[in-house]
């Protein structure tokens, strides 16, 4: 057994699955689940992803494992209320998208001797809640965890052995290299089809529901909480905004193509999205 | 059996499945398949997605049917190089995404005994060519079937048999109304994947391959060839150019509210996606 007992701290998809793909691999002992919902939580209950919940922080007891699996900008003032219950020793790890703005007030939270280690599993669906957690979300997908000059050797080496036994394919990255890149292949996508989404519902919502295929992929992440995309946001302002106005200016140079019917100039810029989206070559 | 003897004119993704499927219910006799590209008709010969292969419009021999299954701005030129060689009573129909100017196009080249029926058929992926062809492409996917004043009554019927043979579910629209909703249910999502892959690829090329699901999602139909949709965009240019100025206009306000840190104004604009895209209301 990896942590005999275990606190799950927000009992959501990616929170609730890590419990479970835990539990079915004999990682967690007892397990308490922490939320403020309680039908969510009786929900976790009856599906055996933790043995027992609480929404006061003061009721979590003795545990040698916290994870915060809550929207990224919770993370530090649940961490803060969670303190005066952790006995010296306790791991805490987080779950969250954007790691430099939360390893940083994880680490002026928490003393040295309950260590943090950030932790970013790339999985999930837009699925959200106990209801959707599953024992398989995180097999074959990878996990980055971001150490820092700080980050304790010996916790760091338990939270890889814990995602290492649920399935992943565990990286190590720095807090800012993780957020640079996730900007590009996720946070980006997410602003994408949120903005998609808005502007069909303003054109007409109708057409939401009569899209084939590219419609569908295009728009599957849009369903995600808005709670969690707002915060993921803000927490990676500056790379995201970033993102944004590169992709803004791919779609009006695509624009200004098509507008003036320059079959040649529309076709090259298309051709080299091609080459590089089949891993070709980026001219 | 509904065509003695067909012609699939661009044995591609599209036109290799609907020969496939409509052999495999028995709705196409001898079937011959008009090309460029000698290996991808090797291929279709050897998948026996056709009896016979020519690249020279004058060698189609006698046909009842042709199926026009090329990129749009290549149709009207195509069937005016077949007419010389088709017998009054051939039924000629299309695949095409874009249906305004091709209708308008094939009407005007075709003489009304050799009646056009415009067809698209909402289906398809990234994969081109006819290895990709598959029997199963059609199967519970929408047909939209574009009949204007002068379409041929007994033409649109049995074009309607065919695609409702090979599974389809076959609706009609005017062509107008069909280039309208395309513009916002596929083509604009094209628009975002090619200018989404442009800019990754324009940060580094690596973090295409890096991603998780929202990228590759995001991403996937970037991969169709550009010729085709540098036809689709160019066809269909005055809504194309229109839908993805809103999709711009909705990321800058994202972009706005990030770069602003107002919390509760990108909450805002993230909840309405979200309840758009999960089908509960637009506010």
């Amino acid at each position: 057994m990896l942590f005999e007992r275990a606190a799950i701290v927000g009992v959501g998809l990616i929170g609730g699955s890590l419990a479970l793909a835990a539990r079915a691999a004999g990682l967690f002992g007892e397990t308490v689940g922490l939320g403020r919902t309680p039908a969510n939580l009786a929900t976790a209950l009856r599906r055996g992803i933790v043995d027992r919940t609480t929404h006061d922080p003061a009721a979590i007891g003795p545990v040698d494992l916290v994870v915060l699996a809550v929207p990224v900008r919770s993370t530090a003032s649940l961490a803060a209320a969670l303190l005066p219950h952790l006995a010296p020793g306790t791991v805490v790890t987080d779950v969250g998208s954007v790691k430099r703005e939360v390893v940083e007030a994880l680490e002026a939270v928490l003393p040295p001797d309950r260590p943090f280690v950030g932790a970013h599993p790339i999985a999930g669906s837009e699925h959200a809640g106990a209801a959707a957690a599953s024992a398989d979300l995180f097999r074959g997908a990878r996990c980055i965890l971001t150490p820092t000059g700080r980050t304790d050797a010996a916790a760091l080496a338990r939270v890889r052995a814990l995602w290492q036994g649920v399935g992943a394919r565990v990286e190590e990255m720095s807090p800012g290299a993780h957020d640079r890149a996730l900007a590009w292949t996720s946070h980006v996508e997410h602003a994408l089809a949120y903005a998609l989404v808005r502007a069909i519902a303003g054109a007409d919502p109708a057409l939401l529901a009569a899209g084939g295929p590219s419609l569908r992929d295009a728009t599957r992440v849009a369903a995600s909480p808005a709670e969690l995309w707002r915060d993921i946001f803000l927490a990676n302002a500056d790379a995201v905004g970033d993102a944004i106005a590169k992709v803004v200016g791919e779609l009006d140079g695509l624009r200004r193509a098509i507008a003036s019917g320059d079959a040649t100039a529309l076709h090259k810029l298309l051709a080299a999205a091609v080459a590089a989206k089949r891993g070709e070559h980026w001219p």
